[in-house]
């Protein structure tokens, strides 16, 4: 691969520079005012998704220069690499088959057609077969009685996707059966989800991609023991576990039965992961016809990426957006506040995605980046940070921009969802409008208030607006718009990275860490001859060990 | 109030600014092999909390030079003006009373003696009562039967901490007595929590300082709809709630109980009022000593606040070391990242503490501020982060700042806790140290690639290192040191608002999304004439009527 030049050389990039100092002085709010129509202009709908953007700062020229950009940095090719199977992921020279998991129910062309595809339908029926049976109380323990807990085990890709689906649809749970899910290293977890539940009856899945995750595999050493503890033999223990992984000789090792495990493909990273076989909770807990709706959904807005036209390309225009965002407006983080209780995980979901795909330093080739890349995101379901962080979201001095998330037909109660929208559609308004300083001062000045007070006080009151946000309404909120608005957030975060020139699909640093926990584990431990510490580590393990001295 | 200087006008500021540049060029892990003492050096501890900050980019001279900023800012006098009662809240001329509300238990002299203390008292033995009472089930409902759910209606500060803090102490839950909270307006909330509770045992708290709080009347509300399908009379509707409010008054027009009213000063902010009746599903869930227990720690912490000396005092090492963050390093945002399962609701908490505190952008006299303020606060539970944003952390851009925080002694298993630990000091670690091109092209070139391959992917694997952070264990996990623990980021949060000569007690922007809610709910509704709305908030909400129109 030879070395292009970095994206911020570029003639568009350079055009995008100058074009923001002659908006530097144009509020949103005068936008709003010149058009009567923006809000209808900057606007586009696909696989059950309606998202309005304009109520970020820009105009016909800025869409005109990020288009440009996205030529530049040769985005319609990288979109069909990204389908058609190429290495995508050069540093691991790997593709990203996350496309080709959902094309399988809806006859779109796959990457790897042949042995790939016909491997992943067998895995596919496979798995659904197992959690239809399962739900139908067909698939059960050592003592003959059918499983009425599953706890999935497993951290990040294996843990966030299906926990946020799984929560998002209680009312498709089947009769009966009850979903957990155990990810932190923490033994609280488990054992607070173990103390609701019957050994006999407890199926634990074991979801890890290379079977040798710290965290996953101390969890199933718990639950093999919780079952011992309850007088379970081997035999016996190894009719409680699932597994879903790529490494299936591991996992035989283990002690999980051939005939359920699971197999994943390398070629699915493990936040793009939920489409595969890790998506087997969900599939349990909601029912295989619910997973191929996800998938269908998901599938759609593969399919709405791949064709559309940039102008009306959801996730292009979110991307692009994004790096508007970043790059030219200066922001540093995303706050992403879903105003629907059941997908109150997304921001959680989202930061796994975003952040562990963007959040590099060099690109594809090597180069370092002269330029911002992946943001901090964060969030939580609204209502709820209307109480707490939107007070900086209106006052503080640095600009965070805001995806708002909501549902066109109500989710909940009618009431409560008109409240919700109220709500979500005020808060874009109130970040983007503002309050003067004379309307304030209005206020303070009916307050009786001397002039000098009112004025003061009118100061505190006051809110600069101009405060961009996004807004996605889901037009029902069911699992096939949720696997549309998930692909939707993969592809944007795909959009960014090629303009980065970054690997979306790596992440290097996490090596790091594991390697450096062992070392301090051994050194408490005192199982290995002394590691040279930094003084604080080692003044921290000095203060941990003369509060509970190891044997 | 007459205007003081800026505080970015301060010859300590400028100094600041000055002693930065110096240290530009020095790497935190020099600053390691140059003292291989600086880990026992930099740290301090107070009231069961260690708290080790060696891994900020700090020397002596930069200590000297915050101490300096603190006397140009007046902290000591500020500090004394909190615990003194005076009105540090001056937009809404109130004192700040939650150190008052902590100090009764246990002698300190507070700011409103007489009155305020002794109504506290009495508050506080009534709230005490009627929580043991409940919990040994002499409490019931209409039908005689004993409560044996509790579902707290409140958002914000009336929700967040008795969350936190009723989720960090399952143990400690009465048997056969179940805590809920429901906070959203989202009806899905409380159905969820409905559906495993039977009417007849099922008591709620209505948890609003205004007794105004749309979502909390709503969810009242529904709470009330569901005692009404079950049979109920009013009479006997009336006999399932109590209410925490400063609006005795508008309680009990509502319909709850006089005797089951629990009131709270004005003086307490809604995101510092656990202390307060407040923390009533605290008292129920865990017991009242375990309250006691609470907030005698942090009545610890606020005496250590107010004694020690600037060099060994926790908060105000802290909040120092946020401003020498955000203001001299250019930090944007902040992770609190708690290796504690049972403090997962850590960061939510701290969101609003300290989002909704130092979200401002003008001073207390109402001058617009010239320098950053308050960050964005995220974080979640570890072990989960490193699977999930610990990438950005790593090798991201922008350097984010990370709150550690750990158990001395284990809270969990032995040998999970040493896993949490090992892993929690190894991420300080990692992110202190990084990995040098150089050791990552070692790493490469053991993998038999060419020499150009190699090069290229030790560019990926390479970690810039000279990443700050904070580590604080509690040296046991109980109530005791929970209470220190969060009275330390309580006084973190004032220490920089001193700084920056901004109230940290008021929230004025909450109020605009408030009434344009009511706005673009009475549009949606049609209940009002037209409102003149801009074209997107306009586009939007005709896209939800044309959905599902209204009556």
């Amino acid at each position: 691969m030879t070395s292009p030049l970095l994206i911020d050389q570029s003639p568009a990039w350079k055009a995008l520079l100058k074009h923001k100092k002659t908006l530097s002085n144009t509020a949103l709010k005068t936008l709003f005012e010149q058009n009567p129509q923006r809000g209808q202009t900057f606007k586009a709908s696909a696989a059950g998704l309606y998202f309005d953007y304009s109520k970020n700062l820009l105009t016909d020229e800025t869409l005109k220069l990020l288009n440009e950009l996205a030529d530049s940095a040769q985005l319609p090719a990288a979109i069909e690499e990204l389908f058609s199977g190429a290495d995508v992921n050069n540093t691991e020279q790997r593709p990203a088959l996350h496309t080709a998991l959902r094309a399988l129910d809806s006859n779109t062309d796959t990457a790897n057609e042949g042995e790939f595809t016909s491997s992943l339908a067998q895995m596919r029926n496979t798995m659904n077969a197992f959690a239809d049976r399962l739900r139908q109380g067909d698939e059960r323990g050592t003592s003959g009685k059918a499983f009425r807990d599953v706890i999935n085990l497993g951290i990040g890709g294996s843990d966030l996707g299906p926990r946020m689906i799984v929560a998002a649809f209680p009312e498709l749970q089947a009769e009966g059966l009850r979903s957990h899910f155990a990810a932190n290293v923490d033994s609280d977890v488990l054992k607070g989800i173990l103390s609701q539940c019957q050994p006999e009856t407890t199926l634990f899945l074991i979801s890890s991609k290379s079977f040798s995750t710290l965290e996953t595999l101390s969890n199933a050493g718990l639950a093999r023991q919780w079952l011992s503890n309850a007088g379970f033999d081997n035999t016996q223990i190894t009719c409680h576990f699932a597994a879903m992984t790529s490494q299936i000789e591991k996992a035989t090792t283990w002690g999980v039965k051939p005939e359920r495990i699971f197999p994943m493909d390398e070629g699915v990273g493990g936040r793009f992961s939920l489409w595969s076989s890790i998506g087997l909770p969900i599939a349990i807990a909601l029912g295989s016809d619910a997973f191929s709706q996800l998938l269908d959904g998901a599938s759609a807005m593969d399919k709405h990426f791949r064709n559309a036209d940039f102008s009306e390309n959801l996730p292009v225009l979110h991307g692009l957006l994004s790096i508007w965002s970043i790059n030219f407006n200066g922001h540093h983080s995303r706050a992403v506040l879903p105003y629907i209780h059941r997908l109150g995980e997304l921001p959680n979901y989202l930061q796994q995605l975003t952040m562990e795909s963007l959040g590099k330093r060099v690109t594809k080739t090597g180069q370092p980046c002269t330029y911002a890349t992946g943001p901090v995101i964060w969030g939580s379901e609204g209502t709820n940070g209307q109480h707490s962080c939107h007070q900086l979201l209106l006052q503080g001095i640095g600009a965070v921009p805001v995806d708002f998330v909501a549902t066109t037909k109500a989710h909940c109660e009618p009431l409560q969802h008109q409240y919700l929208v109220a709500n979500c559609f005020a808060q874009s308004r109130a970040l983007m409008l503002g309050k003067s300083y004379e309307q304030a001062l209005e206020e303070t000045r009916s307050l009786g208030l001397s002039e000098d007070e009112a004025a003061q006080l009118a100061m505190h009151k006051a809110i600069p607006g101009n405060r961009v946000s996004n807004t996605l309404l889901l037009e029902e909120f069911n699992p096939h718009t949720l696997g549309a608005l998930l692909a939707f957030y993969e592809h944007s975060v795909y959009v960014q990275s090629v303009i980065w020139q970054i690997n979306a699909f790596d992440q290097w640093a996490v090596e790091l860490g594991k390697t450096m926990s062992t070392t301090i584990f051994e050194v408490l431990e005192k199982t290995a001859s002394k590691h040279e510490l930094d003084s604080s580590s080692q003044a921290l393990i000095n203060h941990i060990q003369a509060s509970h001295p190891t044997p």
